[in-house]
């Protein structure tokens, strides 16, 4: 181990505790990208990292306009012409906190009791964020580094990154680099370093089904007029049969096969059924039969209605009703396939009592890491040497709209990884980041970034 | 004809354009009785009527205070102490006027368009209430009034009648009366005084469905949980067969049978299926098979899901998802045995991922009124001389809680009709009176409490 990669680690350790401070205030923003209230709060997040970057002493830091919330974009050039550049892919905004009531500290105001600090964002994703910059700090701070940084940390993943794709166009030659990495993607547990090889991609619309012209009174129509309540509710739970399959025609065709090596090392996995019941709460699990959960989440599609909004406590039976639906899709699923799947279905299963239409359709394809890709090695072993285990290689059952942009503009490939664990209530109330493995995590990035020239 | 009941139509007719203005003035009041902010609104209400009452000299006018609105109640004795009294029931709360958008006007400033005045409220019931007023006041000013006259109009109709039945009990004296007249039942056509024999009774409970004991991010457990919104849909899908039969174990089972003659009458109302596709805008009717349209909705059970509320745009799988859900009984339905019906229905067809549990359950069986009921006679009469045609005898769909409750405490029957028309959207947007049968029923009301007493 070289003196400078030690001094670089020592280095870690020392500041610990004060980036451990700054991220409480970072997480004190709240850059809520889906609320238009809280603009001014998205953009404070943004100038915020800026401030943050600045103390690197960065060859660049900027904030790029867009269309919707800000891009932070930073640079620090190894004095090597000739090392690699990597992207450092982070964002910070952060889902809305509701329902405030569930939560048992304010979300805002972030506070560590044991080993885990709560607050939203705290492991979603601006937490990861400070991992990155403290690694890449002990690194400047100790010496030079051993390959060209670049920051990119958007304001808008948690909304579907709309406006990325513009900005890394417009952008093109200030991000480019060699390889990706984006610490967004979560690990399996605090003992098991995780490169996830796979994301799921996604499909989001709105169903409306309409029948009446106005809302009637259910006592002077109410057996008479096929309410769009039971209408849509009727197109829902026809979507999966009775063993948890979606029905849409066509819907699995092209949804790729495991491989025999794929199926075993998923098996290896510590998620089993057991863990995924303690993490859900539920009783008893559900899905597609002939697969194991982890394999359901992580390599077969899933359709999800997640609101139904529809009616009111006036007795009556409403002009429409709908629902927003996202369908996770697996690799190989094509977003437009799965739209006339979705027509197909609507078209043969909706009665002629109520019509229905699709609104604000969006999506995109899953992504698939080969395992000869830059930086996975890199990574592999930073993860080895920390946690003293071999890693998993895990296709995550998420979905990050930035991986395929940044490969489609940018031609970079991303390595998906991250300390987040999948019991830190990511999206819902009580969010937490686990200070220990975070600090492993930090650790681990000195490492990557030394081994990527090694 | 009696001079007296000559001079009271022709102040009936001469007064029209005043009650007119002063209904108008009523109409501005936004009292709805679901709304906690409008409280103050449907108490001003109140007081409204109980000065307008005051203008016809009454014996006695009150207001008496009960847990929720108050209950407006007014006196005039008739001379002759053998005369029947007349409890003349109304309400002065309406429905929430959302969604705001969806009115053409102001739902609280009326407009006249026509022979139409557009209100909330404007047919529900305070169009009523004034019809009331009027035809009293018309007589009480021309001479002595040949029955006595008690004024009943609460302020809760719209949420199920909470408080009265209490407030009956507390004044059992001084609601005392022979029979009732309830206006707010409705007519079936512009050129079809009604006599409504049958109001059907009403369930109204919350079904939740829980699942995980936080909400999870879908890509993390979509395909692995049973996401609770497509449980609660499944449940609501299965509630009714594909036919649009009610499958709750026993549910018809002591639904009354349709006499022949009843059959033969409902046949000839003027409420066809074309009728019934007009007024709801759909292409299709929908319903349990072997009934007419009207028969379903005047004589058979109906379940409505009335409100969705489940989910949130973020990606996640809730925790719950509730529906609030309407039964409209037929007679003879017991609202006890038709909640053991759910529950039986609950429990074979819930899946073991997720819970049940019944929630805010309450209900009212259907009433029924006999032909030679008080009044019945007096009433039909009075709709032959003003409309010149055999009044429809007609068993409506609808549910008024004050009507069971009345006949349970006070010992009274109430004889149920009025003058709105079924296109006046009474609980949808662009709500509106009819003015040339609003005035029409005003003069047959006169005729109604002169007929009494013949």
């Amino acid at each position: 181990m070289s003196q400078h990669l030690k001094d670089a680690l020592q280095h870690t350790r020392e500041n610990r505790d004060e980036v451990l401070a700054q991220l409480r205030d970072f997480l004190t923003i709240a850059s809520i990208s889906d609320d238009p209230d809280s603009k001014g709060e998205v953009r404070r997040a943004a100038e915020w990292l800026v401030d943050r970057l600045k103390l690197l002493k960065p060859d660049r830091v900027d904030i790029f306009e867009t269309e919707g919330h800000p891009v932070v974009f930073g640079e620090i050039l190894c004095p090597d012409p000739s090392a690699p550049t990597v992207l450092l892919y982070g964002h910070y905004d952060v889902q809305s906190p509701e329902p405030l009531g569930s939560w048992d500290t304010d979300p805002f105001q972030p506070v560590i009791h044991g080993y885990n600090l709560f607050a939203r964002g705290s492991s979603d994703d601006k937490g990861q964020i400070m991992a990155m910059i403290a690694a890449v700090e002990a690194i400047h701070t100790t010496g030079p580094l051993p390959v060209s940084v670049k920051f990119l940390f958007e304001g808008e993943e948690e909304i579907g990154s709309p406006s990325l794709g513009q900005c890394l166009k417009d952008h093109r030659g200030e991000f480019a680099c060699n390889l990706v990495l984006n610490t967004d993607a979560g690990m399996l547990g605090p003992d098991t370093p995780t490169l996830v090889y796979g994301l799921r991609g996604m499909c989001r619309f709105i169903l409306r089904v309409t029948g009446p012209t106005s809302d009637l009174h259910s006592g002077g129509y109410g057996g008479v007029i096929h309410n769009p309540i039971h209408a849509l509710c009727e197109l829902i739970s026809g979507m999966h049969d009775k063993e948890g399959r979606v029905t849409w025609p066509g819907f699995y065709d092209s949804v790729r096969e495991m491989t025999s090596e794929e199926h075993d090392e998923m098996a290896e996995l510590p998620l089993d059924e057991a863990s995924f019941i303690e993490q859900s709460g539920v009783s008893r699990l559900w899905g597609e039969p002939g697969f194991t959960p982890l394999e359901r989440q992580g390599v077969r599609p899933a359709l999800d209605v997640i609101q139904i909004d529809a009616g009111s406590p006036k007795a009556a039976i409403p002009v429409d009703a709908q629902a927003l639906v996202t369908v996770r899709l697996a690799p190989f699923q094509d977003p437009d396939e799965v739209r006339k799947q979705l027509v197909s279905y609507l078209e043969t299963q909706t009665p002629s009592t109520v019509q229905w239409e699709i609104l604000d359709w969006s999506g995109f394809p899953a992504t698939l890491t080969e395992r000869d890709a830059p930086g996975v090695a890199a990574l592999l072993k930073a993860f080895e040497i920390i946690w003293g285990v071999r890693p998993a290689y895990y296709p995550s059952g998420g979905s990050i709209g930035a991986v395929g942009q940044i490969k489609e503009i940018l031609g970079a490939h991303s390595l998906l990884t991250g300390f987040s664990l999948p019991g830190d209530h990511i999206h819902g109330p009580n969010e937490k980041l686990h200070l220990p493995t975070w600090e492993k995590g930090t650790m681990a990035l000195v490492h990557f970034l030394y081994n990527l020239v090694e």
